[in-house]
This record gives structure tokens, C-alpha cells and sequence, in this order.
């Protein structure tokens, strides 16, 4: 997933450099929709994942996995949030669903990881 | 809406009485997945209800957003959650959205509508 | 479905009367990918019936059903290749299906109404 | 199509005047898209259907058919954008061709029309 | 291939492992709405292989072209499914119909060399 | 990319070389989509691109990428269009677009490096 990172960092760089008004506006926009409003920004995660595995689209599933973790969803909700999807979107997003639990079990890891680990700063 | 609340049960009544055992039991699993679980009822149907509009069915997205409004999602809620369908799909969900709305606030005005009058069933 | 068969043919005269030859040429492959070849035409037809379906077609599926009628696919076999869409593509093709069930069974009680009726030409 | 305008207006209305930000941002994001830039209105109108109609969606193709004609794209290239789509998008996009060369001629008639019949304003 | 399967295996059982309810009773369903039927099972799979071309999912193509080709299906009724699949999906899945093509080659060729070899067991 | 147009050519070499008559003739309809007429080949490219783009397939985009800076297409223009697809389709094309500048830098850099070699071929 650092190659992952890597890549999208660069690109989206190469993107927003390119000083495209329209192009910098709807980064902006994106970032503001998941931001806590009227609903909750855990919810709104949630409804971001879900869209991207309906949508079928495996970067934006990778990136919602990262941002639901980093907020505490648990991996039994996301395991609820894949059956809707599921039943949704049906067997077609069963390739997704299987890489999607595979990022999940890589974050939850590694966030389990690094709680277990002392920070000593001083 | 109440027609098509009526064909849906109609349609519903002749897939469901031909017997066919796989579409019985796909039926069963869309109700249930919506049921309390890891994510509660509200958070499922949100989740619903964004899946149909960045999927583009507006006979779900009715459904859905009755749902909602039955358990309590106020109309910010819902322009919250239109906002995420909206960036994530795109442009081309704006035609849903506009009858999206359009339901919300038929279904909300109807709850306003009994909520005021008495119920006087002595 | 005489208002349906009827704006389609007289669009379809629009569209093919204006000499695009890139587009009366996709007409005829149209029209020849679902005769018969290594697969017979029956199969042929189910396939453009489900992939209808997946896609959520509503003019398609209406098309293919009648196809499929007319050349003796039964009530069961359309339910057991709704079916396959439905696991395939999930709920959000149920209001397809049950546009779907309702046109093969106008579709299968024009054809008894037919049988039944003595065509007497002498 | 006045029923049509009318209810676009009258939705877009309720969904701009319920004053979310991020749904009014993203409506002038999608005016802008479309204004003269290192493209020229006409290309990025074309664009516009052409997305339209692989996306399916036949109130956005009705609104960019309007705007094309508006800056005097002939039927001719209507044509051709139509072959561009069906070719990418397959024949699942025909019956939205039907319904796309209909509004394309009732346009173009209007626009003939009023072209055919004196303004007098003195 | 064998790490498409090895992946895909791992990945299942990740998936069913964590015993949800719903998740396991939709991998049933998809499993059995292959099984014979009113439908015969070499239909069926046929059904969906197209419906993985129109939709897209190389991972799902992967796994019908095999089970087709493990119930006897030949290169030309595959190209004959491609070509349905082409004609309805349009140029978007040529990228799809190649990925395939090359499955099937590949699958085909395996099990002519498993015929081509004399098991000896004794 | 040198991979990609090698593997791009063996497979559809095998798919052509099957001879099956629809599926050469679509490939033949498919290049003529492209070619000048009532709209020229630019602006055809540029919908090629954009229709691409929304649906998500990122070998057709690279291939129009390829296409649209062979004839000319800046960096300018490739950011407006892909304005236009980001807008109609949505943040789920962002990680396509991601690929897709990277594929514009590589191609542009490629000609600019061959425009800059003197070619003495004598």
C-alpha cells in the first residue's frame, strides 16, 4: 500500500500543478464532503466506501478502508458495510470485496501494531 | 408514490408466487441486510440510499429515502448524504437527485401532514 | 407495448433514414450477432436478455423477452435466467425484473391468446 | 419538453435553495466545465453528450442537445457524435439514440422556426 | 492463473471465515444459480460469462471461462458469447475480450495437454 | 507502454485471426468511428477520450491518449477534457485520471524527445 500512496501522491500532484481551476476546484469539493456536516464524518466514510464498491472502483475502496480505520470502524462493520454492498451491487463486486478485506486486515494490522508499540518521544 | 407503491407489490407478488427458490431467497437477504447489526438501521439505510444514487435507480432511491424518512432522517441529513452520491457520481446523478428531492419532501411533508393529525381511534 | 413497438420502429426509421453509414452498419451487426452460429439463436437471445438485465435496459429486456417468447423460452427458464442477473447484478436490478415479469407475462398470454384462437384463412 | 424544463427548474430550485454549499459548489463547478477554455465551447458540448450517452442518461443528453444545437451543431454532426457513442457504448445505448435523434429534430425544427419567422420588435 | 486462484481462495475464506450471516448466504446463492435447472447448467454459464464481459469484471470472466470450458465449451461458442457480448457492451470491453481470449487459450490448451496425457494410476 | 501495445496487438491478433465475421466487423467499424467526417478526427478522438474516461477503462484510454497527442492535442486541452469527464463522471474517475496524466506526460515527452532527434535517414 506505500507503493499505493507513492503513486497517488505524485498523480495527484501532476494534476493539481497543472493549475486547472475546474480540476482544483472538485479536489476541494471532495475533500469537504466527507467532512463532518448535517451527518457525521463516520458515516460519511461509510457511505463513501460503499459507493466505491458498488462503483467497483479498487483505489477509492483502498483509500475509504484508510480513512474508515483511522476512525475507529470496527472489522465487523465493515463487514456489514460489504453486505450491503453485496446485496446491492451483487456477485460482480465480489472480486473488490476480496481485495477490500485484504486492505482491511493490512490497516486494522497494522494500526493494532502500532498501538502495541511504545511511542517514547522523550 | 402510491402507484407505485402498488406495482411494486404487484410485480413483487408475481416474482415472488412463481417459486423460484434462488429469487425467494435473494429477496430475503435484501430485507435482512438492512436489519440491525455491527452498523445500526439508519446507518445501513443511508447506505442504501447512496448506493442507488450513484448507481442511478430511481425506483431504489424512492424506496430507499422512504426508509429513511420513516426512521427519522431529517431533510439536512439527506442533502448531506445527496452532497457524497453527488461528487462521487457526478454530474450524471443531478437527474436523480432532482426526483430525489422531490420524494423527500413528498414523504416528509405527508409525515408532517399525519404527524398533526389527531388520531382519534376511540 | 404497440406504443413502444411503434416508437421504436419509426426512431429506428429516423435513425437509419439518415444514411450514417457507421450506424446502419451497427444495426446489422446488431441484428446478426443473434443468429444462429457455433450458439443457437435461444441461447443467443438469453445472453441479450440477461446482459440486458445487468445493464439495466428497460427497452432492451422488453426486446429480448419477446425474442425469447417467440421462440418458445418458457415462464421457468425466464425466471431461472432472471435469476443469474439478479445474483450477477445484484438488487438494484429487482425494479428491471419486475418490469421484466409483467412484459413476459403479457407476452406469454398474448401468445396462448393466439394459439388458442383457430386461425382460419380458407 | 417545456414539462421537462420546467421540472428541472423547479427541483434544481429546491436542491440550490436548500443552501448546501457543497451541492451549490459542485453546480457551478459543472456550469464552468462547459464555458470556453483551452477547448471551445462547441468541443467541450459534444463531450458533454457524448458522456451522456454512454453514461446513459437521457436528461442529460436532452440538455446537451439543446445547448449543441443552441451554438449550431447540424444534425449531420449529431449524427456522428451518435455513431462515436454506439460504437463505445454498444447497442445498449440505442434505445437512448431513438429517444437523442427525436429531441435533435424537435430542436432543430424549433430553431428552424423561429430562424423562419420575422422578429419584428419595432 | 494459479495465483488467481491461490488469491481467490485466501480471499474467500478471509470473507466466509468471518461469519456474517448474510455474506455466507449470498455466496450460496451465487453458487447455486448455476446449478441445473429449468435452465441446463452449460446455459448458465454462458449467462454469466456474458454478464461478467457487459459489466466488465476480468476476475469474474476468469472464473466463467473456466467453468465453461471444464463443461465442454469450444472456442467458437466462446467467440460467438464474445461477439453478443461485444455488439451489447460496446468497444469498452475489447480490453475485456482480449484479457479472455487469452484465458480461454490458455484454459483450452491446459486441458487438451491433460487429455494428451495418459494417467497412470496403477 | 511498450507492453501494453505488445500484448494490446498479440491478443487482438488472436481474436481477428479466429475469424469470426462480427467480431472483425465491429473491429472494422470501430476504427472507421474515428475517422474524418461531418466532425473531424480531432474532436472524435477527444469524445473517444472522454467517453473513456467516464466509463472507466483505462486501456481505452490509453490507446485515445496516444491517439489524441498524434494529432496534436496539448496538455491544456487533455486537462480540459478531463475537467468535462471529472465533472459528468465523478471523483470515481479521479484514479483514472491519475494514470491518465501519467500517460500524457510519457506520451508528450516521447514526442517531444523524437521531435527534438534529427532523423538523417540519408
Amino acid at each position: 500500500m506505500d507503493e499505493f500512496d507513492r503513486y497517488r501522491a505524485a498523480m495527484n500532484e501532476k494534476l493539481l500543478g497543472s493549475n486547472h481551476l475546474g480540476i482544483k476546484r472538485f479536489f476541494a469539493l471532495d475533500t469537504q464532503a466527507y467532512e463532518e456536516g448535517a451527518l457525521d464524518k463516520r458515516t460519511k466514510e461509510l457511505l463513501g466506501l460503499v459507493a466505491s464498491l458498488v462503483l467497483r472502483c479498487d483505489d477509492c475502496i483502498t483509500y475509504h478502508v484508510k480513512q474508515c480505520a483511522g476512525i475507529g470502524v470496527t472489522r465487523d462493520e465493515f463487514l456489514d458495510a460489504f453486505n450491503v454492498a453485496l446485496v446491492v451491487g451483487g456477485s460482480i463486486t465480489i472480486p473488490h470485496l476480496r481485495r477490500a478485506i485484504d486492505r482491511v486486515d493490512q490497516v486494522l494490522n497494522e494500526t493494532d501494531h502500532e498501538a502495541a508499540t511504545p511511542h517514547n518521544h522523550d
